[in-house]
């Protein structure tokens, strides 16, 4: 849980993932899982989770993984294969570091729905800023 | 203005896309614009405008161009290279048919921030399913 | 073994797979492993092994996995980042599917030197054509 | 034919672009054009253009447009779509940069086969490095 403090700390002024609902579940140097609880809001027309949030949970698990392993990090490039329509009371999205050379990472991020059913695969590259002062 | 209207019928129950305050500025055979005022929400740790948020206006620009063009259109795929950030307040994204075969069609994606600076540039894959009835 | 040549059968007539260099080493149901031994030819500018090859050997990596688990299956997209320059006696890419839903496949493929440093990361994505008869 | 001649020069030693026929054709500060002749050695095994060259003549195309506008430039992520079949017997890539920020540049390019159909849309990332002595 300290890991979970910790990044909750560094994303604390992120309006934009809290306004969302999305929520830090865990983080270990191996991956980042974060959840959301699905509202109304979260859906499109067609009455499943919009593209653009399925995205935004993907980015934020790769922001976590990223900046916990080595901040700062910031994207370069992200990219969202969808798989299936996401008709869920939730969402969870797992990030893992798949290579890193020098200042850049190369991540990948896998977003479930209620039934641990793929929903979307996604994968993101990252450049290591200097380092946080701690 | 005939043609925003019959999109904002078209995606008035998206939810996410409302929520997130995305407006359907023009739309024509040759590109779409959304628009976004951007306010204290949309924001991340930094104070700029969250990676999230600048994908959603994205996708949502390619969701209308390419349901104006030939309804209705899934996405498969989206990717998007961060080029700035966005300190600013307001987004325009403007969305183009790259090419279509068949039932594939490839659609840019354009971001600029309030001084027309390019904030990202994006590339979209859609499907074509059946029809819409009209 | 015999799985690999069940895969070389049915890329026996892929000339350019041949032409660079391409060698099937392994298949199983987990993963595809592709190697080839670098020669003066695939080198560019720079004397290290060329985007477009290195690019090469991951897609033919993505066609047999994605073939051998459920043929046939033509790319619809692929993506690569490149991590670090290629000075290496040989390549080794192994190709995994990540997820399957319907006829859409999901695979990633790393691409790796002769330290087994990895040189860079892949995705891509296929559609499953009517299944091969056999 | 000035700008060519530069080009050819800058690339005289990549021998795999060299060996698989690639011939940079014309080169303005709008656009890099490459074209190739198709032989027997180009296709799959389904007598079409492989995925692998496709993917070759759109990154040297990329290559030749960003290296011209600001050498040395060094590609950081590539993403190709595949829309059709390329049964043909010359492809032409046509590169253009969308963006450039700093020292990142985004471009696009697109891939014809001799009917003038787009065969496959491509987008690349690259990072200019410091600048070559001239």
């Amino acid at each position: 849980m300290e890991n979970v403090e910790k990044m909750k700390a560094f994303f604390q002024k992120d309006a934009f993932a809290a306004g969302i609902g999305l929520e830090i579940c865990s983080v270990t140097d191996r991956e980042a899982v974060i959840t959301v609880q699905i509202t109304d809001g979260h859906l499109n027309a067609n009455g499943c989770v919009q593209g653009g949030m399925l995205y935004s949970i993907a980015d934020f698990a790769f922001a976590t993984i990223s900046n916990f392993l080595h901040p700062i990090t910031v994207t370069q490039s992200g990219h969202i294969q969808y798989l299936r329509a996401a008709f869920t009371s939730s969402l969870k999205a797992v990030a893992r570091e798949r290579a890193r050379c020098g200042r850049n990472t190369a991540c990948e991020v896998t977003v479930y729905d209620d039934k641990d059913e793929v929903v979307c695969v996604c994968h993101f590259s990252g450049f290591v800023k200097e380092t946080a002062a701690h």
